[in-house]
């Protein structure tokens, strides 16, 4: 028998986490059995369970993969030189978000919402949420301490306070587009402009 | 047959509402079926059935009860004369909204998430989550327009907008405590006052 490459395997993967996705977006987390992701991916129950043992470990790879998208990021966002002011940065995570949303395949933000739901009664998922978020909050602060040290936030708050209401603006943006549908980039980068003042170049000292 | 009372009809919906709270925070929308509300209500599955036709209908009803209180918040907040500050209420938003979270008998915000992920899939849920949360949106949004006529906020800006990323803000902090647990009132506010800028006495010209 030919040994099977890494790449082949990698490829199998991938095709099961897309057919994870696209279930659990139209269906919602409950509604999708392993029967139904089998289906969906055309390989054969074996071959499936072979990458993975749960739909839990199914929702954890789609996690990994939306989230390292949001890694990549926050790494753009930092290894840019300019002056970083919070509410620029929210607008650039705001289109990254919805570019995420509307990848052909199932919306990940409509998974998301699954995911905070399961967390709550779920230690499995409410683990995986517990990692996977701590680290992008964690880039949140980052993004904090590099505006205290640009003199776009004062430099006497505390980043982690700061850093857990930008985080937490993002799952009332998710929401409100699922739910209420008529939240754009344009209104909430808006909303959140007025709220924090604007790029450096238009800002107040008192604000700097 | 004796009539029975409008005290009495309300005394057991509240019964069944109760029950319905107890087991939702507890097991997930999912994991729970009428025949457990009904076990849990201690009323007959016919007396249950004569006040609410499925979860759906209870799950309304759970959110009715707790969104009531916060149309009664709104009104109080409203009601003050001083001038509002938006990082102020939203602190005594938060502080209402763990109020509610720490009732004995089931945590709101636990099922607040279990209807989000329901309201993606399920079009009663998704009405039902539409209408309610339009109503709170509004309340936001006049609170914008208060606070702009007050000269706390900018009046240039669009008072809609501003009110998607209040009300926005809210989901990511029930999220972080019910998940990443690290998140209080405190902290929070803290973090958006640090954004936002405190009361009015303690601001510059230039955000008034």
């Amino acid at each position: 028998m030919p040994k099977v490459s890494d790449e082949y395997r990698l490829a199998r993967r991938q095709q099961i986490v897309a057919a994870g996705r696209r279930c659990v977006s139209a269906h919602g987390f409950h509604k999708t059995t392993m029967a139904d992701v089998i289906r969906e991916s055309e390989l054969s129950a074996g071959a499936v369970y072979g990458y993975f043992k749960s739909k839990d470990e199914i929702v954890a790879a789609i996690a990994d993969e939306a989230l390292g998208t949001v890694d990549e990021l926050f790494r753009t966002i930092l290894a840019d030189e300019r002056p970083l002011a919070p509410a620029e940065v929210m607008r650039t995570i705001l289109e990254h978000v919805i570019t995420l949303a509307e990848r052909p395949g199932g919306d990940v933000t409509r998974i998301a919402l699954q995911a905070w739901a399961e967390a709550v009664h779920n230690t499995a998922i409410a683990a995986l949420a517990r990692e996977k978020y701590t680290l992008v909050r964690n880039h949140y602060v980052t993004v904090v301490r590099r505006a205290q040290a640009d003199g776009t936030v004062d430099p006497d708050v505390d980043a982690d306070h700061v850093g857990q209401v930008l985080f937490g603006m993002l799952p009332g943006f998710v929401l409100q587009r699922l739910v209420l549908g008529d939240v754009t980039v344009d209104s909430y980068a808006a909303g959140i402009t007025a709220l924090l003042g604007g790029p450096p170049a238009q800002q107040t000292g008192e604000r700097g």
